[in-house]
């Protein structure tokens, strides 16, 4: 038996047929369109179904459920995406759209949850009972396990930790509020530090790193400072330390078994996590008693969309 | 049938005999000393239940169980006091010590937690199930309430959001960090507010306010500034957005039903709770799409101690 994972995107639309075992054997993907009343975003969700049925060569019989990845606010319990901004939707009840077409279980959520959802049970958080999941990308997304558990909040409108405030009165957020998590630690908070360092420093080799690569990016500080640059490495030190005021606030709310982070910036690895672990030790609250919280680098990675949402089914089954 | 409830403080352990309805029907009161392995803490909280027991008139047999409310950390798992700086303690199996005397139920939790739990038992939480109870005393404490249960974090060591980093880079706290909520939003962050308003402002009424009570305290900025004065009300409502902050915070984490505010700051009533929640409904992540979060005060104020940990006990019959 398998899952189908799809992973809504501003691009893409892609689906996975998933084993039981996390592994992906078939994939279909569609480019994501503007929706309208005539033609919605479950057409396409239903191309991408059937595209990886056809893909892998089974039938609807052989599918314990289908799960949804969504970027925006969702009310998973009543299978509605309520909100997204990257692709203009509102109050659109995707789940009971599509149980027209297959009597299997469906469910959808917010991608970053279910991105949690997925190293939980296909990923670097097996094992662990408590998962903080931070993504660092375009936003600053997260997950929260409990006790196994996806915590969602009431009405599944809480797990924003992007726009918790860490700078009061600081960089304004898309969101409105100043301040916000997401507004120093997500790529485009790091790329606007990168330029802001390279207007003070015109010797620095981030501006060789922009110019090789034909734009600042989120490795143009981080490659420039493994190379030996100062001002690299003061814009990565401090875009380090902007994440952790986040880990570690998150740590002394949740007391997790484990923070696991995804997303673009992730990539750096130990070259994040190390000084991040070693912030956490510092200054999680009551380091002297307190159990210790581990900070890990996500392991699905560009799979992360599809297995997440697929784990949406089976972690139901458990 | 009756609880007991005791409230350990810095200056006093106090207990209560409670009815099933949360009515308050027998006191006990003893100074809180310092405790060493001949003559522990646990010495003291037997005067106390044997004390209210006298009081009230009644014996063991007519307690379902015996709640202990405790600042500092917690390990109400295990029934230890894992670590308290007001009353210098450390490792205190103080359940199992109390056992041997009791044969009746007997929980500890940290003091913050017991007073969200009373609050959503006997208080202005009943009836929600989703509940951040936030305490703006000393410091800032934090009991968090999900589905009608306490949140304690893995091995109880959560729900600590006053050391949530608001500030980046601010205030020295106590715990370590720089910039944690609590170094803004406590009472003692506000008379430090008041301090340095007052010094920039000589003739303001704060000084008048002051002088009459005898020292600056939590109330100094609040009453001068309801007399009409420019640099208190700039004082207030400076404060009352850095409580905000970490209020909306919470709120974009956790979106619960409500949010209550307990501690001395507390007693100022609507003159928080109005502008909070104004700040509430503009600042919460999603507020045209996601559920409402109420900003209310607490209403258990002095007993808050003694019904909350005698909370803990009922709590876990239901």
């Amino acid at each position: 038996m398998y899952y189908i994972g799809v992973d809504v995107g501003g691009m893409s639309i892609k689906g996975g047929l998933v084993t039981e075992a996390g592994d992906i054997t078939a994939r279909y993907t569609v480019e994501t369109q503007r929706y309208s009343e005539e033609y919605g975003i479950a057409e396409d969700i239903r191309k991408v179904v059937d595209g990886v049925l056809a893909e892998g060569k089974v039938g609807i019989g052989d599918i314990l459920g289908i799960g949804i990845g969504q970027p925006g606010s969702v009310d998973s319990e009543r299978g509605i995406i309520r909100y997204s901004n990257n692709i203009p939707l509102e109050r659109v009840p995707v789940v009971a759209q599509l149980k027209k077409f297959y009597d299997v279980p469906i469910y959808i959520n917010n991608d970053a949850n279910c991105a949690a959802l997925g190293e939980y049970v296909f990923g670097a958080g097996k094992g662990y009972r408590d998962i903080v999941f931070v993504t660092l990308g375009t936003g600053v997304g997260s997950g929260i396990i409990i006790g196994g558990k996806l915590f969602e909040g009431r009405e599944c409108a809480g797990a924003e930790a992007g726009h918790m405030v860490i700078v009061c009165g600081g960089e304004r957020c898309n969101c409105g509020r100043r301040g916000c998590w997401e507004a120093y630690a997500s790529v485009s908070a790091l790329i606007r530090q990168t330029k802001a360092a390279m207007d003070l420093h015109p010797d620095s080799l981030m501006h060789q790193e922009a110019a090789a690569e034909g734009k600042v990016s989120g490795k143009t500080a981080f490659v420039a400072a493994k190379r030996g640059d100062k001002a690299a490495q003061q814009v990565v030190d401090r875009y380090i330390d902007y994440v952790g005021e986040g880990l570690v606030n998150l740590a002394d709310i949740f007391r997790p078994d484990v923070i696991l982070l995804g997303g673009a910036i992730s990539k750096e690895g130990e070259r994040l996590t190390s000084p991040l672990q070693k912030k956490m030790d510092a200054e999680a609250f009551g380091a002297k008693f307190n159990p210790r919280v581990a900070v890990k680098i996500a392991s699905l990675r560009n799979d992360a969309g599809i297995l997440g949402a697929a784990a949406l089914v089976c972690s139901d089954r458990t």
